[in-house]
């Protein structure tokens, strides 16, 4: 058991960091990188970019780090054939098809490379070493600039049918059968849990309803002063959170969820809504079989996951 | 490979056949037994009834086949634990806890006997024999009384941490964060899918709206005819299955969904309503790769799953 390279890649930066088979970060770098080259007229050029750009990254990263690795592991946003390492497609980066990202990258920095899914990374680094730890299946939620799923079930990484499983975020919390009235999301449907429960969502309720600009760790400490509108928001995402977790348990019968991600900053008032409406909204064989734990990993479970992919963890 | 006795099990019930490695029925009973024994005072009472009665029943439908079978499969109201044939609990028969029916079963007809949820039979059966037949994954609907579900995940049937996965009927589809309003389901929720899409949920809203009995079959006719409330009832649920499978499949990317059961009759009706529900409510990148298809077994893929589980097949 060596030491490995883990990335985690998102839209404008990477995170990259030498990680011991215990879980341990020996040594981390992160910097910033475009990945979608917005001059790019063919696939080729787009694939061409990403390659050298991740590539590069990594060479730099490792010439100056005291410390080697033989192998690497990465998190990428897009959605994965199974465990190939082939980005089927990614919404970001909408050239790319079938893009054999690992094997490229593999030929490109000489050695191998296992690339999946970021939300499934962070589920699988909170099952290795966080507190998803031991448990046969999980459901791990990052709260960030949107809402992000990812699942173990029976000890395994689930990515589904076309590595698109979890889109937890997208799940309709305040549904009808034709709902077009809801908060518009991203994915074109409305009243998706990310409109509610992600930082970027907290952030713009707060707003429109006071017409200030404020960040989620402020509308979190003014809730902790008594600010109603501030802890009215937050208590609708962990009651959002509850009701989609409800859904999922009903589906899935999973008796873990773990929760990472900035927003679960706002813990203390989250977690009780959160639980109540989750208990409420369970069927009664499954109500109080249901732990939701915060993440004992801050914001490396996404890091330590792509760890765990690397070829000789 | 031989043939197998299965057996499908309803509270009021049981079903009986032979059946061939090649999912043929050679012969076939049906017989009303009470499986809940009202005098019972103790779980060992109601346990010993429900040995006896189904063992008599296997014995007596043995004793007069001209088939024989060396090992038996069954389907059965209530939550396994795993592929044990240990029952959990079953909400019908509320005595039951963490009961060996296999084993027990097994000493008393000395043949070997699996058992598995009954929704999870009949997505075994679908999927070894039926519309789901080749496919990797698999959700498959039963719209009867109830609406139940079952999951095959990567060719194997998927149970859950305590066999109570797909609860598909119950998922909420018309939910608000606290949902006291809508329509009452046994579970004790409002809005569950089955208080729209069941054939007893059909009956009653109808019955509701005109003041008239009616069947569901007889409300399938009407709507052919034309009558608006027959139809809107259909529509509606479809519409809520449509819902309903959208968010399952935005958390675990399944392409292929089938439906069995009473009121799949109507599908004319329901299958328009629920694909067009579906295709709106899926995010950009899943919709277009759903397919639902109608259950070719009619209702024999109950039966069907509890062969494909029997020792032997």
């Amino acid at each position: 058991m060596n030491n490995v390279l883990a990335a985690d890649i998102g839209g404008t930066n990477l995170r990259l960091a030498i990680i011991d088979p215990q879980g341990h970060i020996l040594d981390e770098s992160r910097m910033q990188a475009e990945l979608s080259l917005h001059s790019a007229e063919s696939h080729i050029q787009a694939e061409a970019h990403i390659i050298t750009t991740l590539s590069d990254g990594i060479a730099a990263f490792l010439a100056q780090s005291s410390y080697s690795a033989n192998s690497i592991g990465m998190g990428f946003p897009g959605f994965f054939h199974g465990e190939t390492g082939v980005l089927a497609a990614s919404p970001n980066l909408p050239l790319l098809h079938n893009f054999p990202l690992a094997e490229l990258l593999s030929n490109s920095i000489e050695k191998p490379v296992a690339v999946q899914n970021d939300a499934l990374c962070a589920a699988i680094g909170e099952h290795r070493f966080g507190a998803g730890k031991g448990q046969s299946s999980l459901l791990h939620i990052t709260l960030g600039t949107g809402v992000g799923g990812g699942l173990i079930l029976n000890h395994k990484p689930y990515g589904g049918e076309h590595g698109m499983a979890m889109e937890f975020g997208h799940l309709c919390v305040e549904q009808s059968i034709q709902n077009n009235n809801g908060r518009l999301c991203g994915c074109g449907n409305h009243d998706c849990l990310e409109t509610y429960a992600s930082a970027s969502a907290v952030v713009q309720r707060y707003a429109e309803k006071t017409g200030k600009a404020s960040n989620a760790r402020d509308i979190f400490q003014l809730a902790c002063d008594g600010d109603a509108i501030a802890t009215s928001i937050l208590t609708d995402a962990g009651d959002y959170l509850g009701k989609a977790i409800a859904e999922s348990i009903k589906l899935m019968d999973i008796s873990t969820v773990t929760i990472s991600g900035g927003l679960s900053g706002a813990w203390p008032i989250i977690h009780p809504s959160l639980m109540e409406t989750l208990d409420a909204n369970l069927i009664p064989p499954l109500k109080g079989k249901v732990h939701v734990l915060r993440s004992t990993l801050a914001d490396n479970a996404g890091l330590l996951g792509a760890a765990a992919i690397a070829s000789n963890s």
